[in-house]
């Protein structure tokens, strides 16, 4: 795969590289912890770990290469939802095994990809449902990117708590 | 250039997706709102556009392409090092104009990479100054993932503000 597709690869290795990084952040954090508002009335832990579920489930359909897993989280964590307390959510432990549920699947949404695919219009493009990324390539950067962004935003509530990510 | 090195081109690319992201976090926010703390005696606004100069300044040192240009804001803004009031540091304006700077020196740096240094060890790796990112490409990927992590935390605060990003 590499060989014949080194830029999927750049790609592919960046994407580990981010997953490892958000798990950094994750992972220290106590369920009261994920309950810390960040932004009054805009963002919680929990609200985040649920919008990065959101956000790499929906890579699949951009690439043309699946289902997204979880569509019922869509309106509870989706770009614009409104935090709300816990106890409207899934558990933080059902989180976070379907966090690991999209990032499996999209591990292997790279495997599938090829370099001359990138300049290609996004699968949902093709579709007029969404054309401000237009290409593969534009969806795959501002979606890792968009991911590293919360996590900076939970390993804030990780120093909160004293803890160090990692 | 974008021909003969299609990986480099490919991280130049995303380091000005990267930059416009930071710019859109820095720009709605007061002299104000950045002194605003985020974890108590761990992390203010201030200290993260700092810490956003001095992280991507380095960054022609590690390529080994070029000096720092700031190297007085380290003891300051460095990785470990604590926020003080906003009083003991360069006024906001300064430390964005230090920001706009490493920038631009830095879509220079990336102008003069070849492919073939990527697997390289990075300039400091030479001389056993860091050994934990081992390639030049180790670097650019930690460096630009990175820079995100701490423009979602500045994110936070133009939320805080009742503000919009870009």
């Amino acid at each position: 795969m590499s060989l014949n597709n080194p830029l999927i690869n750049l790609y592919s290795g960046q994407y580990d590289i981010m997953v490892d990084w958000v798990n950094g952040c994750i992972n220290p954090l106590s369920k009261e912890d994920f309950k810390q508002e960040l932004s009054p009335g805009k963002s919680t832990g929990i609200w985040i770990l649920g919008h990065l579920v959101v956000c790499d489930d929906d890579f699949s359909e951009y690439m043309g290469k699946g289902k997204i897993l979880y569509p019922e989280l869509i309106e509870l964590f989706g770009q614009g939802s409104k935090p709300a307390p816990a106890e409207n959510y899934p558990a933080v432990s059902v989180l976070k095994e379907y966090w690991n549920n999209v990032c499996e699947k999209n591990k292997k949404v790279y495997l599938e990809l090829n370099d001359s695919e990138l300049d290609e219009p996004h699968a949902l493009m093709e579709n007029n449902e969404d054309n401000y990324f237009k290409t593969k390539k534009g969806v795959i950067v501002h979606w890792q990117l968009h991911q590293m962004y919360h996590a900076g935003q939970l390993g804030i509530l990780v120093s909160r708590a004293g803890k160090s990510i990692y």
